[in-house]
């Protein structure tokens, strides 16, 4: 049903499959009143490209007249809407104006027959100043509603809403328990209360209680998100889906949206949108429009403003940027900054989605920039992958102006330290760099700007270093070198970085295998780096200059096989599969029966069969949770399939 | 000649008036290429609403042909541009391609000769790379050449460009040699290579060097700077013209300008703009097009970016919110990063231009927010002008997070400590705040996120108190008060309130002498905050309910006539000024004779004459230097008028 065309950590663009069309995410679906069409759905459809949109089947069943014309002509017809309609179901009705006169089997019934593609459960609302207690018991009730109608809904697709008010575990658990249950869609209910008080930070946990819960294969839906200032970061924490009625709501009060806010027209002191809808406005002919035209216009605006925000997300995502939009976007309000520095708290779990590299450079644009897991990553993996060649060390600081990679900027410098029997060590922004990993991504593709602020200053702080060094901190008297030549080991040190590149990427044992025996490098006559590996005369390693890691070669990866055991950089594909593997073909979730927990997007891994013989190596695309739980879609990019033996 | 309509610190929207017509400033001027005419200037008026130009007189007196019809038809019917026309001089292109065949004169008189309407000197280019005798050498050169120009301009206008290199001091130095020729605008020059090299540190510290030099009354045209990036930081610093090639130079490299940066058409993943230029375009059907359609349509992409821009960077000067703007803007890159850091060096420059109080809450974006003056000018006047009123203080926190103002938020806690004898002075990150403060602008109409960086923990470190309390920092402990009921001694409390913020916004004499005497306030029944104070039974001030300062009334402004010497607060106007003002009407710069050199933009201000007799009581506009230089606008906006004696 939903597949992953790309990615870029937990954001997604995704394909959404339903019986009325396919749905490309991000996607936000326009709230649709059937009373009041201030845009019609044809428009939305046609002018706007909106292909899905959501109406509440509450509404149109407490209309006589509506209600009617829904059962007879269905929902499509009576919205004239070509695409997908997702229905909701009554449950903010109920939570504001006391119990509604309809159960769950009920709407879920109606929805059905009227035609949605996908209905949504009579969930509860849970209020952010609900007790846990008061939480926990309503989420009971969301949960058998949710097991009912997914029972009972034949070929409509059913929204499954996570519930769980501001904590973090019952969102969890309220996702969790929805993984056995058989519903496509899920939201992330009650939280407009959230939004509307600005508590991003909050809005950022349940967010994330809701994913670790949620199985990775469903689209998730954040309901009620309708904002363009918000849409980036919910984007970057995994949601796929949002729906704004505001785009209509605002325009009947004057409100037009904006990327930086919402501003009402009667305080706007000029206008400075050239969209399709305001076209040649001035303030002055907005204002002056009759009623209903203006609501039109603005309504059409906020709609113009809501899909080039969700252009410009998708473009972030495939430039694999999506970081830095998102940190571009949160200055807007200091609730929304406060939201991304709530984000290091949750680093773990970012970590497991991060990918091992991107293309282009890191842009630092504050000390927000360091929530991005990337930076968790390296020291995580220099801490527990780096082998010290050397007893001590000699510091070097880059607080962000340093010239890059390392060895070019404080070239003589690096081989007096060698020379002098110690390793060169960059104090960084990411935290110590040896000499040898000063051309892996991020250390030598990031740009900080040159003046420091504090967060970076203790993280240049050579005084917290977690490498193993027996001495630490060893700092040569600059200067006293000058006059002196010293000698250059250029070869020995590209031996070492060879080495020390292994172990980062693949782990020590791993590394070890790889790089056992006589080790004879091929150079790049050109840039002077490291292109081959080759092991006792088996070229085991390739190296690519833009991010400084390896491709694995079949050669090493039999290597790994043999000598490093199961399930170090394994993903395990099921029998049938092995014979088209092994002849390059990508692998594909559906039959991947097995996978490392440790491995991240675009890491190199082995594919086996059951028996941990090797069927191919590639990247991976995914990680283990979603190569198991996805249906459709590549798990794995094969680069060499390997014939059977 | 040019008019300030409307500030923010140093931005400014203002109108130059031309004999081609009056230039709304900040103005950006498409460069034009007599020879190759991407999108022709008729359309740069009437489609974009362009109403200046700039073209190279050097260009078109090196074209045998086109010289000749310049000459003949002049350079407005030439180009077919209904507007402004500027010329440049080529200077650039003696500086590329050695030493031209023209000297200053030639080349003035020829843009007199084909109606430029505004000439360049033939300036010396400076090079970044340039030793410091080598510019100041040219510097020498340029002054010669632009006294020279100044000389033989007629009805035309010059342009004296500032010269320097990255050596502030020799920039502020050629600047302020020209503040007493004639010249009419002042281009920033030599500052291609700057941005060329993302150096946008060292391009803050010319333009502010060349600021400080410059006569405030002539628009600052900032050279060759025309990408959409950089605009709203270079405004920030008091620029009011730019000039653009890369439009169009660009577009003919397929290269597209967007906001946050220059993208290649080959490297774009997908097409996110609805410009009238792009309309409808896919990143497909763009690339398609036939090489000069899609030339035109770049480069037309290019110029609704960039109006776009200048549009948005108008309102947030109107909205006095531009710092937030350049806040955002600065994280495309982590070089503009640097130079919004950067600023906080020129805080003392800065201060001066900055306003007493804005519109609207201050939102904080990050810890480069700190570089705004406003932080200073707090700091600096609560160090001077604060007396405490007990010898020691209890100490209070906010990270940020805190509820606003904090009498509302420790309601309880400060009349306790009132009570105790201690002053609640509230540690945050304005610095400490004494409770008589905590409603000012912009203390309690400031936004920061609710999790704190490491400039924000420094600044709210209780040890670091510049008040002048005996003994510092007496913590109570927190609970104990919990069962006794205080005594709420609300009545002294805002006594002390009405005398801390007049101290603070008019310094202790004016203070001592406004608050002499028996004191009455007139609070608001619904708000509980103070509206008049009365001392011996005069309403002397008046207190704003939106920045919680006062403005001044007739009789407390005499008071200080009376008792504290000039100049404090003063502005002095010409004697046949004084009839006017002493009726109400404004103050304009051109009656200013002099003026106390510490008043900011938005101050209450004693208008005065020769003799220091009151005439008239406002708010500044400008301050000293601006007031003295400008010959048009409004020095101070009267409030009343004291009518003769």
């Amino acid at each position: 049903m939903f597949e992953i065309i790309r990615r870029d950590g937990l954001a997604r663009i995704g394909k959404f499959a339903t019986r009325a069309g396919v749905l490309e995410t991000p996607a936000l679906l326009p709230v649709v009143n059937p009373k009041i069409l201030t845009v019609t759905p044809r428009e939305l459809y046609e002018e706007f490209g909106f292909r899905a949109l959501i109406t509440n089947s509450y509404i149109i069943r407490s209309n006589d007249d509506i209600k009617q014309r829904a059962e007879n002509e269905g929902l499509h017809s009576l919205l004239d809407f070509p695409g997908i309609i997702m229905t909701d179901s009554g449950t903010f009705q109920s939570h504001m104006y006391g119990e509604v006169e309809v159960s769950n089997q009920d709407i879920v019934n109606f929805q059905k027959r009227i035609g949605s593609d996908i209905g949504t459960v009579l969930d509860i609302f849970t209020e952010p100043f609900w007790t846990e207690e008061e939480t926990a018991a309503s989420i009971s009730v969301t949960l058998e509603r949710t097991k009912e109608a997914a029972s009972m809904k034949d070929d409509m697709m059913i929204a499954g809403v996570v519930q769980g008010s501001v904590y973090p575990h019952l969102r969890e658990m309220c996702a969790h328990r929805m993984r056995d249950m058989d519903v496509n869609v899920h939201p992330i209910g009650g939280v407009v209360p959230l939004m509307e008080q600005y508590r991003y930070e909050e809005l950022v946990d349940v967010i994330i209680a809701s994913k670790k819960g949620l199985s990775p294969d469903r689209p998730v839906h954040l309901f009620g998100a309708g904002h363009p200032m918000v849409l980036s970061l919910a984007v970057l924490l995994g949601c796929d889906m949002f729906d704004s009625a505001s785009y209509a709501k605002f325009a009947r009060d004057d409100r037009m949206m904006f990327i930086d806010g919402t501003y009402r027209l009667e305080d706007m002191l000029s206008l400075d949108c050239k969209c399709p809808a305001c076209g040649s406005h001035t303030l002055e002919t907005l204002r002056k429009l009759p009623d209903k035209e203006r609501t039109r216009t603005i309504a059409r605006h906020n709609l113009y403003e809501i899909t080039k925000e969700l252009s410009i997300i998708k473009r972030y995502i495939l430039e694999g940027r999506l970081w830095e939009l998102v940190e571009q976007r949160c200055r807007a309000h200091p609730a929304l900054l406060g939201a991304l520095r709530k984000l290091s708290e949750h680093g773990e779990f970012l970590e497991r989605y991060e990918p091992l590299s991107r293309d282009g450079a890191m842009f630092y644009t504050g000390p927000e920039t360091y929530s991005r897991p990337v930076f968790r990553r390296y020291l995580e993996r220099v801490s527990e992958r780096y082998v010290p060649r050397t007893k001590s060390m000699e510091s070097f600081t880059d607080n962000g102006g340093c010239g890059k990679p390392y060895l070019r900027e404080y070239h003589k410098e690096f081989v007096w330290a060698r020379r002098e029997g110690r390793t060169p060590v960059v104090m960084s922004p990411f935290g110590p760099v040896p000499e040898e990993l000063d051309e892996i991504y991020p250390i030598a593709q990031s740009l900080f700007p040159q003046i420091a602020d504090m967060e970076t200053e203790k993280r240049i702080d050579p005084s917290d270093n977690p490498l193993n060094f027996e001495t630490v901190t060893v700092t040569a008297i600059r200067g006293s070198h000058e006059d002196a030549e010293p000698i250059d080991t250029t070869e020995g040190a590209l031996v070492d970085k060879a080495k020390a590149v292994a172990r980062y990427q693949f782990g020590i044992a791993a590394a070890n295998t790889l790089m056992s025996g006589k080790i004879e490098l091929v150079v790049s006559r050109n840039t002077g780096k490291i292109r081959n590996v080759i092991s006792d005369g088996e070229h085991v390693l390739s190296m690519r200059a833009g991010d400084g890691f390896y491709t694995l070669r079949p050669e090493g990866a039999a290597r790994i096989i043999k000598n490093v055991p199961a399930p170090h950089m394994r993903v395990t594909v099921s029998d049938d599969a092995v014979p088209f593997v092994s002849e390059g073909k990508n692998v594909f979730c559906a039959f991947v029966t097995g996978c490392d927990d440790n491995i991240r997007p675009m890491e190199e891994v082995l594919v086996v069969d059951g028996n941990d013989r090797l069927a191919a190596v590639g990247r991976a695309v995914m990680v283990r949770d979603e190569m198991l739980s996805f249906r459709k879609g590549v798990a794995v990019k094969v680069r060499d399939g390997v014939g059977k033996s």
